[in-house]
This record gives C-alpha cells, sequence and structure tokens, in this order.
C-alpha cells in the first residue's frame, strides 16, 4: 500500500509562515487541511489516508472493515447532553457508521493529568459504558497513562475503532454523483454551542443540550434498504461547511445548499449570534449529510425520521455541476455565496 | 460479549485512599493494576479485556485479528536510540506480535500542545514512517487535536493497531503450562535508562541507546516454525518483573527465574546503580519474554537467534508448581526472593 517514498528532513510545511502548531492546526479548518494534506498523506504515504475519509477499510480475504480513530480533548468534561466519554466512544461509532460499517469494537487510551479526582474518571468510564452500550459496541482493549500535574488537562480520551463492512458498496466523498439530493439528518450547532456555554458559564434562556448521540443505526438502516447512498459524513469540527468543501474538493462536483432547508433551533441560533458564529461552522456530535441518489431521496428521509436521532431529517441542497470543487449557499434573503472552509480556530477544544 | 451489569454510580476505587489519579497509576504496577482490574474490566464489561493480554482478540466469521491500543507520552521526545514516533508505532507493533498476529494497520492520534515548533512534529511523524516501514505496517486513518499552551507536553501520540492471526493458536497468559522454559530476547533495561539520561541530562561513561525495535519478525518466525509457544509479552511499563507477576497470577502456576541467567550490559547495569533502579523494573521496548514447551526451547533460541532485535536471547526460568501465583528470582548469591510489581512510580512517563 506504501505509495510513497520516506519523507526527507525537509518539513513540508512552510517553516517561515508556520512556525510553531497553532491551536487552529486542530480546529478542523484550513490548518488541519494542510497538515493532513501537505504532512501527513505524504509522510504516510497510503491511499486509504488520501481519500479524506472519516476511517479508512481494510480487506481481509473477503472480509471488509472500517479503522478509524480521534482523540477527545474537549473543555470542559461534562456539558449539557453529554460528557467527553460518551463524545469518545460516540465519535469514533459514527465515524465508522459514515464508512457504511456497523461498528463493532472501540479501544480506549486514557492519558491522565495527575490529580483528577477518582470519581472524575469513574463518570467518565461509567458514560463510556452505557454509550457503548447504547450504541451496540464493546470496548475490548485499552492503555492508561498519566502525566505530570500542569501537562495535560484533566483526561484526554483515544478511542480507536473496527467496524464490519457488510456490503461491497464504497460510501465515500469520491463516490458522490452529479444529481446527487444533500440531506441533513437534523439540526445543527448543539453540540458546539452548549461546550461553549458550560465553558464560558454563560446561561441562555433555554438549556442548550449537546447532540452527542449514535449515528450507526440510521446510516445501516438507509444501505440495509438499498438505497443508492454515495457518501455519508458527520458534521464535527468545522460544522456542516467544512465537511461540504472536503466532499466538493475531493468530488470535483459543486454542492449548493439551501439556508433557509437547514434547521438550526431558534435558541441555538440566539447563542450563535450572541457569540458571533456561524451554525454552518459549528461542531454537531450527533448530526450527519448524506448524498443520495436523487430518486432515493425521498425514501432515505422517510426511512431517517424513523429513528430519533435523525427525525429531524431533510433535503438541504443538491449536487451539481455548475462550480466544480466549490460549495454554494443560498441565503435566506436568496443571495448565494461561496462557503469556505474555517480559516481560523472558531471553536477550541469542541471535541 | 457484554458479560457485566452497567456500571453503578460509585466508584469502584476507594476513593477515601485513592482520592486523586497518582502518576503511579499509570507505572504500569500495582496501581495501574487496580484500575484495571477494579474500574475498567467491570465498567466495560467484556472477557477479552480480563485476559490482560497486549491486545483484543477479534474474530469475523473465520478471519482473526487482533486488536491493540496505546499512548505515548516519553518526556522528551527525543532520546537516544528512539523518539516518541518509533516508539508509537514499534509499541504498538510489539504488542501485536505477542498477541501472535502479523501487525498490519496502525491507526495515529497526535494531541498537540499549541507553540510545538512544526519541525518537531514532522521528525516525530517522519520517524513514524521509518518505523512503520521497517514494522512492514502502513498508518491508514489518523486524527489531530490541539490543546492550549500548558495543558499538553509537546506532543502525545496514540496508536491503535490491527494484526492478523494467520494460526489458530491462543498465545496468551492463560496458556502457560507447567514445565514451560521461560525465554527473554536480549538484555534489559536499556530504553528505561536511556530516557533517564536523556531526561536528566546525564552522562554515563558510554552513551545507552533505548533497545526501541519491532518485535513481530523473531515473534512470528516461532510460530511459523510451529514451536509450541504459549504466552509472549513484551517487557515495556514494569519491565520483566511485572510482566512476569501478571503472567503468574493469570496462570496461577509459578515462575522462577534465575538471575544470573538475566543480560544486562554493564554500563546499563551501572547507570542503575547509581540512579536506584532495579533492572528487572526498567522498561524496556524491543525485549520480550515468552514460555514455550520445554523440549522446543533450544530450537526457540536458535531460531531468535537469527534474527538481530533478539540475537541475545537466552534462557532464563522455568515454569513450576511449587508456588502457584507467584515470582521468584534466585540471586547471584544463590538466594531466592518473591518478585512483585511495582508498587510505586519508579519511572514516570517512560513510554
Amino acid at each position: 500500500m506504501v505509495d510513497s517514498d520516506v519523507p526527507g528532513a525537509v518539513c513540508p510545511i512552510p517553516i517561515s509562515r508556520y512556525p510553531e502548531v497553532q491551536m487552529a492546526h486542530g480546529g478542523g479548518g484550513r490548518l488541519t487541511d494542510q497538515l493532513i494534506e501537505e504532512m501527513f498523506v505524504p509522510a504516510f504515504g497510503n491511499a486509504a489516508l488520501g481519500d479524506r475519509h472519516d476511517g479508512a477499510r481494510l480487506d481481509f480475504g473477503g472480509v471488509r472493515l472500517a479503522f478509524s480513530t480521534d482523540s477527545y480533548v474537549v473543555k470542559p468534561l461534562f456539558f449539557p447532553g453529554g460528557d467527553i466519554g460518551a463524545l469518545a466512544v460516540n465519535g469514533t461509532v459514527n465515524d465508522l457508521a459514515m464508512c457504511g460499517a456497523r461498528p463493532r469494537f472501540l479501544s480506549c487510551g486514557f492519558i491522565i493529568e495527575e490529580g483528577l479526582p477518582m470519581e472524575t474518571l469513574w463518570r467518565v468510564v461509567a458514560s463510556m459504558r452505557r454509550a457503548a452500550d447504547a450504541a451496540g459496541v464493546t470496548i475490548v482493549t485499552g492503555d492508561t497513562k498519566v502525566v505530570d500535574r500542569g501537562k495535560g488537562d484533566g483526561v484526554y480520551v483515544n478511542t480507536a475503532g473496527v467496524g464490519v463492512l457488510e456490503h461491497a458498496r464504497v460510501i465515500a466523498p469520491g463516490q458522490v454523483r452529479l444529481g446527487d439530493a444533500i440531506l441533513l439528518s437534523g439540526d445543527l450547532g448543539r453540540h458546539g454551542m452548549a461546550v461553549m456555554a458550560a465553558r464560558e458559564g454563560l446561561e441562555f434562556e433555554s438549556a442548550i443540550e449537546s447532540d452527542c448521540a449514535p449515528l450507526a443505526r440510521p446510516a445501516l438502516a438507509l444501505l440495509e434498504a438499498g438505497l443508492d447512498v454515495h457518501c455519508m459524513r458527520d458534521l464535527t469540527r468545522g460544522g456542516l461547511a467544512s465537511a461540504m468543501v472536503e466532499i466538493a474538493t475531493a468530488s470535483r462536483l459543486h454542492l449548493h445548499l439551501d439556508e433557509s432547508a437547514i434547521p438550526v433551533r431558534e435558541d441555538v441560533r440566539g447563542a450563535c449570534e450572541v457569540l458571533g458564529f456561524d451554525p454552518c461552522y459549528v461542531a454537531n456530535e450527533g448530526r450527519f449529510a448524506l448524498m443520495v441518489a436523487p430518486a432515493d431521496a425521498d425514501r432515505a428521509l422517510a426511512i431517517l425520521r424513523e429513528h430519533d436521532v435523525s427525525q429531524g431529517a431533510v433535503r438541504v441542497g443538491d449536487v451539481t455541476d455548475r462550480h466544480p470543487g466549490l460549495v454554494t449557499l443560498r441565503s435566506r434573503i436568496g443571495a448565494t455565496r461561496v462557503m469556505d472552509m474555517l480559516s481560523g480556530e472558531q471553536l477550541p477544544r469542541i471535541c
């Protein structure tokens, strides 16, 4: 699978411009993209990483698996609607589901800061177990490291996951086709706003809870129904906008979205306005977008709406060839603008 | 696979005694053991974790895989003979190899502290690629998070790995049999002393280099030769002693070691004496111990010695039933003592 040369001595990121890693390099926007495209993909040299998908596909003589990992550094550890433990399980479960795989097994690596209350660790561990049960996965292997006081922030959690691809289809950004309908599984922005409110001690009129949830059931239901699903993507760091830009770039097609069709709760919209955020860029942990053949769009929506976690599913746009590689958004007042990736760090440590 | 109840509200670790997580909880000794046995195994509730093996075995309709993870928080990031990148690849490769699996695919999760020099990240990434090539594995999926300055320590790396079990045998602590020979693949203590010397700025007469290396080739060569290998274990945190105690506990057999047979380089022994460490407790990153049927011991040694990384292989002890569950060491002067697990934190952040 190795298809590039061994890396040389010269750092591929222009050091004169980026001498140090910045918060934005982990934000899921343009600098994260640069790090992946210019450093990790060439250095690790394999096609799977270049796919820019949520996980890798592994083939073992007919048994096809998906494999994915994420580290979680959310601050604070507990927030309305979730915590770092539930996030660490659901995040990796969702990455596997977005590959079209049935999530099965997780690993779990804790990096704990010396002095973390034992009770806090227990709350995280217990939450992981509940989330694993809810998602139908088992945590089968793990590791614990402890770092000195002041060299961590309570606890960081890594999970890696293995899921089974029970069909021969490839669900990936490169599979998106001209004419596809773009569907969204529910309202945007709740996770990001819930975490920000908890972190900053803000109080909004109504409590905003994270949408943190496992997405495997609705995602697999679409495939089991035989629908012509081409790509699925959960809308975490960087939100809907960054996910769409990545897919437009990978597919070399034009993704056109209709802002008035994108559901955002009124309290979330209000919080975003107060804090100066665009809901299309805010992280979600229980929402996904998908591209499906137009003839299957209505059936897909009907199936999604049968599941609690995606009962608010709507069609939000279409795939065209008018502006290859671009994402455009028609605003509520009818103007159309290009959606770009996040260029700075909007919401640090949101997941 | 779930075989325990959902965890309750009460923390299973006695909080009056351990109100906070201590450095020793990550040291690979008694407190790490307590955390695994009393918190993680019951909470995550599955047999695989309870095995206390380096990885989990997964069965997908005839395709048998091993799955393992480790986070790496070594300090400093670079040390004679290795760095955090090589360690992160070899550590997980070795965990898979110790399950008897052929390591194939790795995931990689970076947790980077804001302000890390970009050049440093590149050195780590380039080292990971070289180590992956040397070990015959591919890094197929990854994740990058950035945490605020002062909330990390340069970079922490998690790897998870998937390997293939190409045989029907189970290589695990529970497979150890009465009469087995205990073999050791080479000299002890180099990794721990190399890292300590680099961290403390110590200078020994000769530079001690880490033994950091991939162990899959010798480990698999033993299995391919059809030898009756029962258990293999790499000797990382907690060293030979802690690994032996874990295996004695799991197998309910007595492991008896002969100190005079255990190779330790003179410079390493000297450094250990200066710093007050016992080489049997010092971490290695390129050494393993194995239990093999006595009739196959000599052939196993011959095969190990064909590989550079295990050319110093020796027989160091035997499995008996005299003191079930215990490890004893006959010292150079002929006295026999019980080897226990590390009870405190001997060498923090060694891997």
